[in-house]
């Protein structure tokens, strides 16, 4: 890695023929999720956005991933700054792990740096970032990168998409997007900045490319009002339960004001859902009236048509709002008859098992559940094929690079490109390390890859597991583990008899016959190896250990559990007669 | 369990109080999957349907899920027949596990019927069941039992509804269906047959809540011809691909019929493909011209525009057609640019993943893919709202029992029902192993339960794994397992130093220091035990061990891993020097 790194620097060896600008993604291609881009020109070098990704149910034990940023630590002094477009976790979710390794500036709105500075404050608390302010509209300076922020409407306010002017030409990247005409904040989409940067001529468009699969336009937020309203008139003697990303600060917005027309007060439940909440009404992101507001401690005192809880688990968490309620096991609320939940947000992919269990536990609570998507509950946060299509034309790039998707996504956005006029040689379908080079020269090229990857952050271990690690516990999830314990002198005698645990394991039939040759064949198999009379080689005994343990199961057709030998040795020069402690045990 | 089953008998002791029907599901209740129904008039006992499961990636390991027949294999003199619906594995995939169990003849349709038998010749080829066809249409009579098959239309062709007349009353079952007007093979759900069944009067009626949450009508399978035929022209000069469910016959039929049109060859991938095309083909439930079918070796000699490759993989299954295909590694097709490839299917729930990736695999190679719901590339084979709010209205029954759904379906189809007139105290919200009993005298009512749940299927152990066993396979699945081995005399000294060996165990820093630290913690802990001079208890030791080993670990906040002491004790009168031995090590 250090030395493509290294490569990279020396090829371009004098200042003139050396000239060039590098787009690389250390996360975000070919997934949703772990966003980080970096363009470099010449020796500097920048940093949009910091994700995290949520595992699947492939990687047990993991809490979260984050992009490998080897590439970033090796080349730290050269980084000018982070900017982050806005302030969901898949985009600001890697900074406590980011920042302390790297400690540059950041650069974000008011809203995003907010909720960054929470998130610091619970992982790092001892950590002062560098942080930076900006708002949209305001054009800054780093080394050689003017850097302009462009307003975008999103699923969460106070979102900008960056238009970075360089030497070699300029760098349009729209950040998650859609082209919300009526947005809860009234603050749309910056078409008029988007065109400008388009005037001025602009190399390379990165665009949003999760909602290319979808045809047409992406309904308006506001929508969920209409859908609130009609809800909240049907279900009007029921205490009403909502549950919605913590983040979605306009949804939340719109159930205040629904609740509002129908003098129900809120109850806000779930840590993340209280802080969101307060920090968004902080900074006048969030507007409730405070007589509104109730806590959840207080809800008793209200009757069912008084009273709207607002919640975390949406997603299935195990240990949100929703999820305790759908268990009984909330110590404010017990659900019943009397309740009606409303699930105002989408199903994230990897999800669906756990809020398809959430919505049959609640059913089963005895309260109504409105969670299809017919009924207009969620709208997406992402700009579908008319609008991609009409960002590609206003910024009418020389170049384009979809990013922010599954290679699938990718496709379906180079092919509306594509549509829309783009030449295919002038799309590239990237990979999470490739490098984009341009220079004054020649046509720009995938000109190799810098490190990319996945680090595992797993518990309080705020490091990255080996994929070993991660490889280990699949085998062993799979179908357990056999450990066969023994312990020997220098020469391989057995001091004990040979010790069997088993983990996980299932034996079909005749456990007992099986154990019996499991211990047969390890003891022989040590006996063996001791005869030869040369001093222990512990790896070959553990080796052969496991190959005769194994035999016997495969032979007996009975399990396929990893066997695992754990094997001590005395290292003394102290020395058994075999013969007498033999007649011992065997 | 076997109380329960006396209890049920003993309870109704004399023949005229005695006289009960009851109403019991093995499995079917609260999911989707292994589907199995028992009627009980006194003494007498048919089931209907035994399907399997296949489970979610909560059960590592797992190959698939049956029910638990605990209460048949205790009633199994009683049991009359067991009757089969149609051909899917959630009707007929325990059937493996459950004959060789019960031993009880079988009925089904043709289609049905050969299903069966290719399941049975591969799993259990020495097995002879004893199996008899019926028709839509015909009336049996078993023991006090008349039975009725009334033909229904679903994704499946040869399905049956049952119509079960008792001297209590007629509980009609309606297994999977929809109300397709114009299925592909002409054959239409019966509904005179259903209407007429409502004229004699039906106290039960147990229908499919698969699709209640859904409005309006499934669309027909007819509309799959029209989809083809467009794509075939769009896609006219590629080669295309097709993968379906390999039991979709009808499907099949429809890509047959139009690439005669449009003059393609079909190569069919895949074993249960080939397998199921053959029986279709041999008892004419589909209608190919042999001269249109080529073997797949063959292929190469065909230009891309005169053939078509329909194969398995439609769920994302690891060693199915597609997904090899998707992976460059299948032995007779290499995809390319030339390629489209349709994806014919739903993804089942749980399925998600692995279809997703298969298809960014799909496009990673250069073709083109197709699996948008928008271009209808699937219709569901389960009645909407509308079409079940039909069937209930042919019906009329006096009781309603939703079934084949997870307790989310349940509710919407009791909801429907409500709709349609059934009072609420009529419908009955059923878990697995209810038992609800008819009589003469009294209302019906839940009267207990038998035991019902999962039986697990592990690879070649047709035996039941202990959820003992899958509890500890997740333990080690999240944070791996460390292995401490020891070898003790019967006094509880060491004989040699404690090994330990660990898998899929991540420790974050100091791994040195930390493994140092666990060996002195447990080797302290052998010693402390041993220096009370009393005869070794190895449980006690192991839980020793366990626990000051967990401390380490908790202590230094490094791993959560399961802790497994592997002790095996020396059981002679021979004993080592400890002072002297301790020397050699410590």
């Amino acid at each position: 890695m250090t030395q493509r790194n290294s490569r990279i620097r020396k090829k371009n060896g004098s200042p003139e023929a050396k000239e060039h600008l590098s787009f690389i993604a250390l996360g975000g291609l070919g997934e949703i999720g772990k966003n980080m881009y970096v363009l470099e020109y010449n020796d500097e070098l920048i940093v949009i956005d910091s994700g995290l990704k949520f595992p699947d149910s492939e990687l047990p034990g993991i809490d979260y991933i984050v992009p490998d940023i080897s590439y970033l630590e090796a080349n730290r002094d050269r980084i000018l700054a982070i900017f982050i477009t806005h302030g969901h976790e898949d985009h600001t979710g890697a900074l406590p792990y980011v920042l302390p390794r790297l400690d540059v500036p950041i650069y974000g709105t008011q809203l995003t740096l907010g909720l960054i500075r929470n998130k610091l404050q619970e992982d790092l608390p001892l950590y002062r970032p560098d942080m930076h302010e900006i708002r949209a509209g305001d054009v800054i300076k780093i080394g050689s990168f003017t850097i302009r922020f462009i307003a975008v409407s999103h699923s969460i306010p106070d979102c900008v998409a960056l238009s970075v002017d360089t030497p070699l030409g300029r760098v349009v990247h729209t950040g998650d997007f859609k082209l919300d005409s009526t947005p809860i904040d009234g603050r749309i989409t910056d078409y008029g900045a988007f065109a400008e940067e388009g005037d001025k001529g602009v190399m390379l468009l990165c665009s949003d490319s999760t909602n290319a699969e979808r045809k047409g336009f992406t309904p308006s937020e506001r929508i969920i009002s209409a859908t609130l309203d009609q809800l909240y008139r049907t279900y009007r003697s029921k205490r009403i339960i909502i549950s919605s990303f913590a983040s979605n600060v306009h949804r939340i917005q719109q159930v205040a004001d629904v609740s509002a027309r129908f003098n129900r007060k809120i109850a806000f439940l779930g840590r993340s859902m209280i802080r969101n909440v307060e920090l968004a009404r902080d900074i006048d992101c969030l507007k409730i009236d405070p007589k509104m507001i109730i806590q959840i401690e207080e809800s008793w005192k209200y009757s069912d048509n008084q009273l709207v809880i607002v919640t975390t688990g949406s997603q299935g968490e195990p240990f949100s709002g929703l999820v305790t309620m759908s268990r009984g096991e909330n110590k404010s609320i017990d659900l019943g008859e009397h309740d009606v939940v409303f699930l105002l947000a989408s199903v994230i992919p990897g999800n669906e098992k756990l809020v398809n269990n959430t919505i049959n536990r609640l059913f089963a609570q005895g309260c109504e559940v409105v969670y299809e998507r017919e009924r207009n509950t969620h709208v997406s946060g992402h700009a579908s094929s008319e609008e991609l299509k009409i960002m590609l034309n206003l910024v009418r790039p020389q170049y384009f690079v979809p990013v922010h998707g599954e290679y699938k996504h990718m496709v379906r956005h180079s092919q509306l490109a594509q549509e829309v006029g783009i030449p295919q040689r002038n799309i590239f379908l990237m990979n999470n390390g490739d490098i984009l080079t341009f220079t004054r020269s020649n046509p720009p090229k995938k000109y190799g890859t810098v490190q990319a990857g996945a680090v595992i952050v797993d518990g309080n271990a705020a490091g990255s597991i080996k994929s070993e690690v991660l490889k280990e516990r699949r085998e062993i999830a799979e179908d357990g583990v056999l450990v066969v314990g023994a312990s020997v002198d220098d020469r391989g005698n057995l001091l004990a008899p040979v010790a069997i645990e088993t983990q996980g394991v299932f034996i079909s039939e005749d456990t007992k016959q099986i154990f019996d040759e499991l211990y047969a064949a390890s003891e022989r198999a040590i006996q063996e190896l001791a005869g030869q009379g040369r001093r222990v080689n512990i790896d070959a005994l553990k080796k052969t250990v496991k190959a005769r343990v194994r035999d016997v199961l495969r032979k007996r057709n009975s399990s396929f559990a990893v066997v695992l030998p754990v094997i001590s040795v005395r290292q003394s020069g102290y020395y058994d007669d075999i013969s007498t402690y033999e007649k011992d045990f065997f």
